[in-house]
């Protein structure tokens, strides 16, 4: 039997798959008498006391473990408890309903679990898993066990789960847990990113892999591909067990790169910094040897809450970024980039029938001045704090690129007026990611100082394709020569300014195109942490003067399919590491 | 006071209004006795027959004053009333349930006027108006009364309504009626085409003009910009008294060029031909002066019913499109560009977040075979009886345009299998909308025999701007420089490879873009029928080595509006044309 779900944490696992039942304890409701309703809200208390620090322990077990930044989840969790509109109103709903702890408990949690389910961010709907995994352990403290661990196994085992809580992931035993498979998540969620911290190989999203696979069977587990393999045949098992030596191998290797330059064979060093969501996320590109952000996507910090972060919010996670990888490294913040997929409720913009062809980023930006300066005054004043730059997304013309820099103008002239410190040598720049501004790259690199090319947008809209649209899935292609055509045009166009170019698409951090990047010139990748070292290792065997001449033979080739063909023929190393 | 509306008919009226009242009947629902119902039904298909009889009438006096094409909305609304869907239903409804038959024809209407508003497609609403035009002149039937004109004016006044149906439109006399202004209706409705057509100046979608103006209220309409000025003074009267004059001038001096070739004043031809949409459209492009049909849009054949049109009904109506224009003049027929704003009910198509970034056009062919292939048939066998070339819209790679290709040899192979005649010598082209076609164009001229390019798409996608959405209109900009050099790059290529390129969006028939087009090198420009004197008379004006030289200059500037003021600057010619 073959079961596929979501490459979540790379590596291989074989072994005997162990299925975690589900306790679903039924939640009643009890009236209580009006003498026992202060009781039970105290007893409620006291279970989120316990929760909390039990958290608190768990935390700092992970922290010495894993490091701080896997720690972080936990340190969210502790702020969840101590959030009134939760807790708040679960105390209350005891007390205005005079009903027991645990029914208010999760019907609060339930509430709220739907709400953020049914947002369209992804990343707003695995926040609601944030607070089923709180409500879990208040719940159990509620019944009067302590949170129980899931490492009672005799071997390694391949786990399957219906679900694992952040809180279950960190708990489990690398030597016990070979690996594990969970029917729902995503690539992003919290699960999967402790995962590839941890390093334990898992797959998730598999559907119904708890309940299609028994205690005992026979796994290998495939969390570079989001295959799993159920009681396979010795072969098969002996092949697996050669990659995932081969896998260790090469993961031992790697670590050795984390400190190194990325430099190619022939001594041409480019830059690989890593594309960042939040502060925390800074810490993890920094132990995977990122040298710098090259994306802070900021919009994060606009999401999941009610109204705008004040200056002085935004300040302070910027300057945390810049403290966690040192002052020396760049830091690329990118301004707002909301509406299309990512949405803010408490903007209130118009439902639109073309949302990735419509009002966002920085055309939003340039009608809400309030807004876009309260953002370039914090991203100014972090520049006096490490090694800041400034990136729009979403330009298409030069007369909006001439707008934001005229607010970026008035801008630093209200900061000289108050005396505010910042860096007036910082570096402004502008992501390539509408198939216009590639075209004109050449007038635009007269007034930035650098590019990043967006990949992910410039393939969708150069193909019209949406990217999230599986019936047009096959025409979203990287590789397509008129993408790599644009793509030659803004590296062109950037040097001959003296200008650099980077990329912050997925594109980056692909195996496949760094070869070919690296010949048409670019000077700075920025892609997941996880792609670090593996970029690294394959820019160490790349010649420069080589990949310049493949570069040229691809852009005379007339498929996709014949530029990676191309590519993966030329240059075997990129196998070697894929393994 | 000033009101806005929708330029529908360019020209000057200048008179008093007359503010057309509706005569809101209120329909009330009458329940009869079983014995009168046979008598009502028969009622109903008598005001029918005297409807239809009113209908043939209008139909005959409208081909003899404006001509066949004109008449043909009356011949589509005879057929509506012999829709047996419609008429049918509502005599079913008389006898179902015992009603009175004007009640039942009217909630017939409504529940089709209904479906019909809420469609997407701005072609599809339309059609609401023609059962609700039809529905009235049958309830007029029922009154005993016949319809009435619409000409009982003492002098020649600007009619004001809420809106005209086509007949109402078709009925209005040229001597009594100098211009007219509806609150609702669109550039595309059918009493705008029916202006154009009569030259009458209209002003449509003014919102609330029939209630802002007041009989013998002095106005002075502009059809060309959508302005009505009401009760100006004498010397804006004066003003527009000249332009009118001028205007008139114009339009005389303009049909001399009917029949003249179209080519500048240092003799380099290019070809002036018109996109259409239905076999009836082919006569108003002839009648214009169009060489041929740069695009016929047959996806209207395949809306508003619901089952795939046959290879039969598709080959007459190419046919007749041939025969209407004369057998040597070219005619480019698109295949079918449906899905995004254009939908197909019986398709039964998945709603997609970004359609016009989804599953459609070739997209949509390549993978419904049979669907395609009987469209290759029916446009290879109309190839035996015209000068018919074939276009595929919204190809995006040169993989798309191969697996095209070769359904089309397969279809061909099949006709000769057959023994059935077609041009083996057709041309076959594709149209350049997606950004990526318009970067390999190079590598696709080898593969085509001509490009057409698609601008309204273009502009959307290298913009990254929805052209319906209001919030990013400003960035749907035809002149912007990153458009202008896609537009040269696909012309190179094309003649590079010894092919023709034109171009079928609006930016074609645009008189500020002609010089700029035709210093490209432009081959032939495709546009609505009634735009093709004002290019002529244009083109005869210009220069092509100085357009040569304009383009150039062009291709060096950084913003759409330098782009345009200096094509206005250097061609005075467009001003005085745009009067």
């Amino acid at each position: 039997m073959l079961l596929k779900g979501i490459a979540a944490a790379s590596g291989y696992a074989i072994g005997p798959a162990f299925i975690m039942e589900e306790h679903h304890t039924e939640i009643e409701r009890r009236e209580l008498p009006a003498g026992e309703v202060e009781a039970e809200a105290a007893r409620l208390q006291a279970a989120v006391q316990q929760a909390m620090a039990e958290l608190e322990q768990i935390k700092e077990k992970t922290a010495a473990k894993l490091g701080e930044h896997e720690a972080e989840i936990f340190a969210t969790h502790i702020l969840v408890l101590q959030d009134e509109e939760f807790i708040g109103q679960a105390v209350q709903k005891v007390r205005d309903e005079s009903v027991n702890a645990e029914f208010a408990m999760s019907e609060v949690t339930q509430m709220l679990v739907d709400i953020f389910s049914s947002m369209d961010s992804e990343y707003m709907r695995e926040r609601a898993a944030d607070f089923r995994d709180v409500s879990k352990r208040v719940l159990t403290a509620l019944s009067g066990q302590s949170g129980t661990s899931l490492n009672d196994f005799e071997e390694a085992v391949v786990l399957f789960a219906h679900d694992l809580t952040p809180s279950d992931t960190a708990q489990l035993d690398r030597s016990k847990v070979a690996g594990f498979a969970t029917n729902i998540g995503g690539r992003t969620s919290h699960s999967a990113i402790m995962a590839r911290s941890m390093e334990i190989p898992a797959v998730v999203g598999t559907q119904n892999g708890s309940e299609a696979v028994k205690t005992g069977d026979i796994v290998i587990l495939d969390g570079s591909s989001g295959i799993i393999l159920v009681n396979p045949d010795e072969d098969t098992i002996k092949t697996y067990q050669e990659k995932q030596a081969k896998y260790m191998k090469r993961q031992e290797a790697m670590k050795l790169y984390k400190d190194k330059p990325s430099i190619t064979a022939d001594g041409h060093e480019v830059e690989l910094v890593s594309n960042i969501g939040n502060p925390q996320d800074a810490l993890g590109a920094r132990n995977n040897g990122a040298e710098g952000v090259g994306l802070y996507r900021t919009e994060f910090l606009y999401m999941g809450r009610d109204n705008f972060p004040s200056e002085e919010e935004q300040f302070n996670s910027y300057v945390a970024v810049c403290e966690t990888l040192g002052a020396e490294k760049p830091v690329v913040i990118r301004t707002l980039d909301i509406g299309g997929d990512k949405e803010l409720p408490y903007l209130e913009l118009p439902k639109e029938m073309n949302p990735f062809l419509g009002y966002r980023a920085i055309r939003l930006c340039l009608d809400r001045k309030d807004l876009f300066k309260t953002q370039l005054r914090a991203i100014l004043r972090a520049s006096a704090h490490g090694n800041v730059k400034l990136m729009y997304p979403m330009i298409s013309s030069i007369v909006e690129l001439r707008a934001a820099n005229e607010l970026l103008a008035e801008t630093k002239a209200e900061l000289d007026a108050e005396g505010i410190a910042y860096n007036k040598e910082m570096e402004v720049g502008m992501m390539i990611e509408v198939p216009a501004a590639a075209i004109i790259a050449d007038q635009l690199a007269k007034e930035v100082d650098f590019f990043s090319i967006g990949t992910n947008d410039l393939v969708q809209y150069t193909m019209a394709a949406d990217r999230m649209n599986e019936n047009v899935s096959h025409l979203t292609q990287p590789f397509n020569p008129a993408v790599i055509r644009l793509i030659k045009m803004v590296i062109d166009a950037a040097h001959k300014e003296g200008k650099w170019a980077g990329m912050c698409g997925e594109m980056a951090g692909n195996l496949k195109a760094v070869p070919l990047l690296l010949g048409l010139g670019l000077d700075e990748f920025s892609m997941s942490a996880s792609s670090v070292l593996s970029v690294r290792v394959l820019l160490s065997r790349l010649n420069r003067e080589e990949m310049k001449q493949l570069a040229e033979e691809a852009l005379n080739l007339e498929t996709a399919e014949e530029i990676q063909y191309l590519i993966v023929d030329r240059v075997p190393a990129i196998q070697e590491l894929t393994i």
